[in-house]
């Protein structure tokens, strides 16, 4: 039997993180074993890697540059990471994978959708999740709160301009891929938002 | 006026840098300022990236990683540096570039010499030196001899065969490009092969 693998995603501050490991304990629950892991990172290449993307001037890399960087982490990360782990028949949940480099680099950052799925099709053979969960606000206050306890690395720390298309671009690609990713609504407690998102995966459970 | 981008290319060993310096040399005698650089590398970006690229064990990457943390090098260093310097009106004598990763990735690597442009298309918008001198050298003692002066780091130390299967890229991408790249005898004194680098590039010459 091999692991199922899930990929968490959605614009800065929208309670992701705590989100996964609310996953990871939920399914334990109910007997899945999941490795937890993130991006960019999750190997031990791929850290060294994050570390060139995060740190640093936010004028440190071309959005080129940028994308070819997150594509060889990611690429390190499955072939590392994820592979073995769902070949011993564990699950995967990462926090953040391919979808942010459509979002981020392809969407928000200009360099198309289709550039990234290239790169992601020469680096890791176009390895996708079983289930790509995209947790989403709704406008206004909600999101100016989400905003305001968002990260100020080099990509966490762009306009709101940018982060805005960001949002727009993870809508685009739940409304290309329907079947693989599920936009779920992050509003409310963080127990309702855990259900929501078990609820978006309870056709891969055994 | 523009200045020229060069680019100098070949196996282990086989005296390109001492060649880039002695170029360097022959050119400023005749009134031209060359900025040298080399590759991985040349910028501050790139260098970081050439330090995940040649330390650590043979394997530390895929060969698709690896061509990816290339090309986001290149991308960054044909951005910060060589394009620059040639608005300036400076020439630029590159010790590898592009076709180093034509010969070791895709070649040798067995990436494909199509992927290895696709890359360079994405991040260098397939920016092309306006010549690429390939130093080569003969089989038998000529090569052994070069081999055994060549470096050890995480690319350099590897199988004669990959090595061999290097030069054979090398001759392909000359046979596929006589405009742009030539082979130059690698054999004699090192000033006999200083003056076959000049002759060619002297329809480039001013």
């Amino acid at each position: 039997m091999t692991g199922r693998f899930i990929s968490l995603e959605g614009g800065e501050g929208v309670g992701k993180s705590t989100q996964l490991l609310a996953l990871q304990a939920a399914l334990a629950e109910g007997g899945i074993d999941c490795l937890t892991t993130r991006e960019p990172g999750g190997s031990a290449g791929a850290e060294a890697i994050r570390t060139l993307l995060l740190d640093g001037d936010e004028g440190r890399w071309s959005i080129q540059s940028e994308a070819l960087l997150f594509a060889a982490a990611r690429a390190d990360h499955v072939e590392k990471t994820i592979r073995p782990a769902l070949t011993q028949g564990r699950w995967v949940l990462s926090d953040r994978f391919l979808d942010s480099s459509l979002a981020y680099q392809g969407g928000a950052g200009g360099l198309g959708l289709e550039t990234v799925r290239t790169l992601h099709e020469l680096g890791s053979q176009g390895f996708l999740p079983d289930r790509t969960l995209v947790l989403v606000l709704g406008g206004g206050n909600e999101r100016a709160r989400a905003r305001d306890s968002a990260g100020s690395d080099r990509i966490g720390g762009r306009s709101a301009d940018y982060h805005r298309q960001v949002d727009e671009a993870f809508r685009l690609i739940a409304q290309q891929e329907p079947e693989r990713v599920r936009l779920v609504d992050a509003s409310g407690t963080p127990a309702e938002v855990t259900q929501r998102l078990l609820d978006a995966i309870a056709d891969l459970l055994p």
